[in-house]
């Protein structure tokens, strides 16, 4: 097991290197993500005894988008279990994009996984009580999760709204196929709300952290999340986590995450700890390119491969 | 980590336990695998100083079939490297069934990963010489990680080419998109052969302990693979390894595995060993029932999930 | 050419024979068309000077669904000519289902034809102005070639609107793919309206009738459509008019028609008149039953297949 | 109805204007095609009383290719009937390319229609005997269309099979979804051959004015093909003939045709006669450029769209 000081060293080298690379966009079907900082880029790990470790722009604060289905996905196995949860969205890599209507209608009516957006509007869509309700379950396991009571970035969820009919074309499509229920404008905007979550990677390393320990809160060692409900997590994120590029990307280092299209990643190292990087310049697949590289380096140079012994 | 006598009585429990279901058909698209002994079962666990674990039916062989794609990609990748192989598979889930066509045609043209028909096929085309250099090359890759010189079982063999249309498709279809060339009927007996390797439990599992170790081979400690080919091939079971239950599969036992029609299950349980079960009673989608069962409390009972912490 | 004699007599044979046929069930996924008189059945033929032939349940009214969306497609053509309709749909019969997504996805963004509901929703999209506008749009050119100010049936209005998620999905996806712009529920508002048109048959097939003389008002002989625009709309029947089973249709009777899933089919016997026949009870593939009935024996008994000769 | 004159000289000048276009290539993926004299451009019409009109280069003659498969259904429906036709084949038009294995994966597993080849290949493997006996059957059902003894182009046959491996993909894959039995490479020459019958516009165009009056022979009036038959064929070349530009080809001219990738188009004006054209520039989805254009130019100066009355 590598010692804090070599983490440090690793993490700062890696960010150092990856700055150097200038390719790729920031996403631009949310326009507010267009107004991110083109080269902003933080990391952070924070390790199994709750210690963290930084490098990088720590003032980047973005929205966790994607990252943020992990909440939902890990808040609905703890409360209502493994069957209600997989009665509505698959576990199995979709072969596809992340916003594919075609594999609802040819291989549904279920979602393929809940990591895919039609996966995540679907698990949207059981929660229960009123708007104010269902927001609100979404704050608590955001804090349990995160560490912190996180905003909704007004500006970034306005933008979600106004451009989100790929979203709301596969949530009808969804109600149509008898997936969902209720109403669909509701559904969209606690998953709108989901996706516009705001904070720092220190926050989305934390829930990465509770997954690398099957489940346990870092420093205070408090079970958050059962054994069962982490392991799956982790799981599906091996599998699906980074869409179309997934299998690649869990080649190249071992640990499972979940990207964002504002350009972070959240990703685990069973054992060790748990790692978010985040910069805004994304590859033709919608991964941060810094992102990956970061995260290459780390499972490098410290050996966390989850295919490679200690 | 478990001790060995832990070992054997949780794989003898689980073998045991087992065999009291009865569900499951055998495969029969390749005839003569319809000739196995229906209520066949044997599980070994080649540990990682070398030492082995079995259960079950001692004697029952079988064809390794898709598990033996491991040898192929396993071999090619030492030899040729990632970047050739990746130029012509991808290391991607299917999203579909191990033998589409459809989806060559809509995302190809190379095979979406070295697991399905299409990219063990593909990556068969390479190897080079006349057709007893590429047998050759099958039976020194078979021995060097089996540990054993296997033979080829002639009359699977001759069932696989008397009825492999599927697979004569797949192949013609990738000679017509320029990803595979020379003689087609050469480049299916390779494969024919891959899948005819004859075995048991215990040669299977050593294969899968040398994943396991990163490429170290049980009990000499020497290396066989570089760590390199080992977590590539770790991963890329991980994603793609049991066809499209491929992901439910790990949720349930978090050790990466590669499935064959005969029954067989060959699975990873990085840094402690390797696992094969065998059965030839399959679930409709192609995986050994009683294997499933298997590798569910093999992983449950001492904790080998990968996303959960020693 | 057949005398109007000849033509009753058939026409009352094929509805009588049509009526013993007690196959098929009504939709029922717009609610309020399940409460259609199960057993109704009319048909009537406006021939070429205008005279018209009917047969069956006088009183049977129905909306027109589908089938309206000739109109849609005639008057565009009319007024905005071949290349604007052909940017946004195309001409080609899609292979699939009359509300499919997935084609749009894979095949797209442009819907593949004007008869399928995407295809149908891009056109009602470019209708201009505001809402009453383009309602009245429907209601004049809906009244030059029904030849009568129809009623939109205001149950089933409410049903299509309170049931119409998988319409929606479409119009939000086309939207997302640049394809229309504007309010998706103002040209939703439209598209329910325009399937709600309430008539007879005697009103369907004058329509019909329009088609078959190239253009021309029934009786009064006056230009009502541009020869172009009457062979292009007949021309979109005969290869996508009857979803997927088009082609079998067409062999069966040479007639190009429109079905709806009222039950209404609207065919065109090109130099001879127009026809329309209605009846509840819908095949596997949403076509009425008894409407290929009387229409296979229409065109068997008099000759009236396009592919064959005087 | 035009004169003969009239034919004539629209002929003639639809010809030379064409001429004119220089768009297009030749085909290449048979690479003998691509030895054809790209500029060569022929026409002909065989009227209902047998004279026949003809234009361009007299001397050109090629392979009839995709065309031909229209003796092959012709001959079968004849013999077989529809029954056992259409239980191997649809009627429907496929959506999607000529030689698309994905349809037959996901909606098969019959081929869509006669035209693609799928189907094609599909109906060849029904024709019995050795394999003398089913050249034989293509030899004499294509005299009797043809009205000639045509050769088969054994350059072009050799270039067939020595590249046919998208058919051959096809056609393993047929047998393994059970559509097709006995020996595939047998199916195989049956169907190279058939693409191989060599000849002129002249001779394909008796086969289109065969169809043309519902089966009869140009000149002697004789019955060759029964009205069901012949009315069975235009319509699936109304809906499926031109591949997957059929839609916009059959708005465009109203002419049931089927194309081949030599450059040859057969068309069929119902009750007034069959046309051949031939130029081996071909548009990007396989259609010869100038007989599109040469087509319409007919179609609009005789007024022989077929829904446009006399």
């Amino acid at each position: 097991m590598a010692t804090r000081e070599t983490i440090e060293a690793v993490l700062a080298g890696a960010v150092e290197r990856a700055r150097a690379c200038g390719e790729g966009e920031p996403a631009t079907y949310i326009p507010e993500l267009a107004n991110a900082p083109l080269d902003a880029l933080s990391a952070a790990i924070t390790l199994r005894d709750g210690s963290i470790v930084r490098a990088g722009d720590d003032e980047h604060r973005f929205t966790f988008q994607s990252s943020a289905k992990l909440v939902l996905l890990a808040g609905l196995l703890e409360e209502r279990g493994e069957d209600e949860v997989f009665r509505i969205v698959g576990r199995e890599p979709s072969g596809g994009g992340f916003a594919s209507l075609a594999r609802l209608e040819t291989h549904g009516p279920i979602p393929a996984n809940p990591l895919i957006n039609p996966g995540a509007i679907a698990l949207a869509s059981i929660l229960e009580g009123h708007l104010e309700d269902r927001l609100a379950w979404i704050e608590r396991w955001a804090e349990r999760l995160y560490g912190d009571a996180l905003p909704i970035q007004q500006r970034v969820l306005a933008s979600e709204r106004r451009t989100g009919d790929r979203n709301r074309s596969i949530a009808h499509f969804l109600k149509a196929s008898g997936v969902i229920d209720g109403d669909v404008d509701e559904v969209l905007e606690v998953y709108f709300a989901l996706c516009s979550i705001e904070g720092s990677v220190v926050e989305a390393s934390r829930l990465a952290a509770i997954l690398a320990t099957g489940g346990l809160a870092p420093r205070s060692g408090e079970r958050v999340l059962s054994q069962r409900t982490a392991s799956t997590v982790v799981s599906i994120m091996a599998t699906c986590g980074m869409y179309d590029e997934s299998g690649a990307y869990l080649c190249a280092t071992g640990l499972p995450a979940k990207s964002g299209v504002s350009g972070v990643i959240v990703a685990v190292a069973t054992g060790r700890g748990g790692i978010a990087v985040a910069s805004p310049r994304l590859n033709k697949k919608g991964g941060s390119v810094r992102g990956h590289l970061v995260l290459r380096e780390i499972s490098r140079e410290l050996g966390w491969h989850f295919a490679l012994p200690d």
